[in-house]
């Protein structure tokens, strides 16, 4: 389709096939004059909101109750190309299969581009909902710092924005009737269930904790086994374990990122620290993973000699989508027959996970076939996209047409 | 003594009371008008060689078969008070004390400070030592880059020295009859044994290796355990075998580095590169050490789905130290019984390790009550620094004086 030849070469690097669309860079600014172009194409009224969050009107905002629909076109870092634009690119996709149709609106439909999703630039993700929502207030905002040290107000000026207006804003969630996000699956669920979309039920809750295991550094040719205290041993340990406590609770557990000091191939190291990501369909799940693997990691670290200290750096409670919603979006999607538009949970975090708390919020998941994504590998069929784009369709038609 | 008063302050960082006295640094620079002054001070010929080594004469060094002590004062990251400086005030010292013995000197004596010893800054250990000896040709030296991407040549010239000349140096090497490096210990062998003083056998042999583990990069929440190729898994397996195998065989083994890409909290990595170090008395046993942690790694890999290679980035094999000099050191400290004065072997590279294959070379040892070295924590006793003071004059005045 045209809108995708024109987005897909933004932000890709030549070299791993990924795309690199950090936001606030010249990749993210091109991603941002495509979707104001995608409105003005279709007659939309185009308007940027005070975080930097992109929406595309089709009647009149301040008449209430809006239909709004979108995603991010952000990406992770080397991420794939679904992830984010399929949502914003399937939401303009069905407002023309809507005019194909001829529908006719009852009430505005709005389709938005959120920004900073990822958070792949500045550590923290769901930046564009989080403020819009009131989740993250402007000064934990203008303390956020990228890895080059400029921090997100600097680097939203540099791209010509105001940082001064960032903050909460109730009056525009306040229009909003219900937010749908189509998103391609980041699991294999509809895959296995052999079904091209499927409706979301739950984000499941989700945290990370830093372990930080601290040894004795010391010469790695001259200190005797005996006589070590390396904290790499503990870690390695904890990381085995995390796997298998994940595995016993059918949760997951990742440990993905590590620091170590000094990091020298010749020095035993004084400081292991790993970063656990755990997630589980419940809080009980998740609680007993990550109490396992905490006790695990005491226990390893205590039989070599080093001490370990847990931080949860970040924790999101369960969000369990607007029921009615779910129902009345089942209910469009011609079902009743649960089997044929799943419903599902997911581990990932997204704008729809954070807009729940504000309006009435609901999540389409498009079939992916390996499962894979954040990865250049990332895949979806033509097929399932243009299912996902019916799907999207007919939710919106049931909901702002009737 | 006012040598170590003087010479305790400089590179001393205020935080971690560790060392950071890196090659053609400030630090550096201190260090080595420290040696002048106090060749200097005793009257001693000072010349500086083409690589940068800092040589103090008494006598012509014309004449030949020169006795030469001395070690280094640069240091690791965060080093101790000891390892180099030790064997460089010891040098001074002893021959303060073969002065008040009235000793007379039928040989040159030499104390040597040889540059660049921990590789701190360029990655390479032994570069001053390396590059006289020809074990590191002018090209290699020149393609050293720091951290900064500053190369070895370019900080020579901040520095104010001239790197057009650096290289073999076989004229000067042909006037040393024998090397002997004092060094504090770097394990616990003295302390186990009792002992103050120890001489060196051999260095044994040791080498890295880089693991490289290849996975899948994908979501850590929405990726269902049994579909993910995680390379962290198979990297911790290998530690804990590294551990076992290296117990097994008597040798040492650590993996004290380690890069993860795209080590994110929420990403499963595609890459987990791991560094192993491993030595061993003994060649055979070296063998059967990373034979043995290659085959576990392979098969834990292949159980993951996950690629491994394995690269050697270096290798040294066993330095034997010259066997008439040891027995003559051996001699001279009085001993025969072995038990006062033991031989040990030691798994850590020295500037005697590269020189042994020019000179005759020995080493002697200081006991470290910790075994800690590279570390702030590094220590001595005052006793037992004395008794190596007096070892050194004795092995000096029964290699110079007769």
């Amino acid at each position: 389709m045209e809108m995708w030849r024109d987005l897909a070469p933004i932000g890709r690097n030549n070299d791993t096939r990924g795309y690199r669309r950090y936001a606030w860079t010249a990749a993210d600014a091109d991603c941002r004059a495509w979707f104001k172009a995608q409105a003005e194409t279709r007659g939309l009224a185009y308007e940027q909101d005070r975080n930097g969050n992109q929406w595309a009107w089709l009647g009149d905002p301040r008449t209430g109750g809006a239909v709004v629909t979108g995603s991010h076109l952000d990406s992770v870092p080397d991420g794939g190309a679904f992830d984010g634009p399929l949502g914003v690119v399937s939401a303009f996709a069905a407002l023309d299969e809507l005019r194909r149709r001829g529908a006719e609106f009852t009430r505005p439909l709005a389709i938005t581009n959120f920004g900073d999703e990822e958070g792949a630039r500045f550590g923290l993700a769901c930046v564009g909902s989080r403020l819009t929502a009131g989740h993250l207030t402007r000064e934990q905002a203008y303390a956020l710092t990228d890895a080059d040290g400029i921090t997100l107000p600097r680097a939203m000026e540099r791209a010509g924005y105001d940082p001064e207006a960032i903050g909460p804003d109730p009056e525009r969630l306040a229009r909003v009737g219900a937010f749908v996000e189509l998103h391609v699956e980041q699991g294999r669920a509809l895959d296995l269930s052999g079904d091209a979309v499927g409706i979301a039920s739950a984000i499941w809750p989700h945290g990370r904790w830093r372990f930080d295991f601290r040894g004795e550094a010391n010469h790695a040719g001259t200190t005797r086994l005996a006589d070590r205290r390396d904290p790499m041993l503990p870690y390695a340990q904890t990381v085995l374990a995390a796997r298998e406590e994940a595995r016993l609770a059918g949760a997951v557990a990742t440990f993905g990122k590590i620091a170590v000091e000094p990091n020298g191939v010749n020095a035993i190291p004084s400081l292991v620290r790993g970063w656990l990501d755990s997630r589980a369909a419940d809080q009980d799940a998740l609680d007993r993973t990550v109490t396992a693997i905490e006790k695990a990691a005491r226990e390893y670290a205590e039989a070599h000699g080093i001490d370990v200290s847990l931080t949860r750096e970040s924790f999101t409670p369960v969000v369990d989508f607007d029921h009615a919603l779910r129902d009345e979006m089942a209910r469009i999607l011609g079902t009743g027959n649960e089997l044929k538009v799943p419903v599902l949970g997911t581990g990932a975090g997204h704008d729809a996970g954070i807009l729940a708390s504000s309006v009435p919020t609901a999540m389409l998941f498009v079939r992916n076939p390996t499962g894979v994504s954040h990865s250049p590998a990332e895949s979806a069929a033509e097929d399932d996209c243009l299912a996902g784009v019916v799907a999207l369709a007919d939710v919106l038609e049931g909901l702002a047409c009737t």
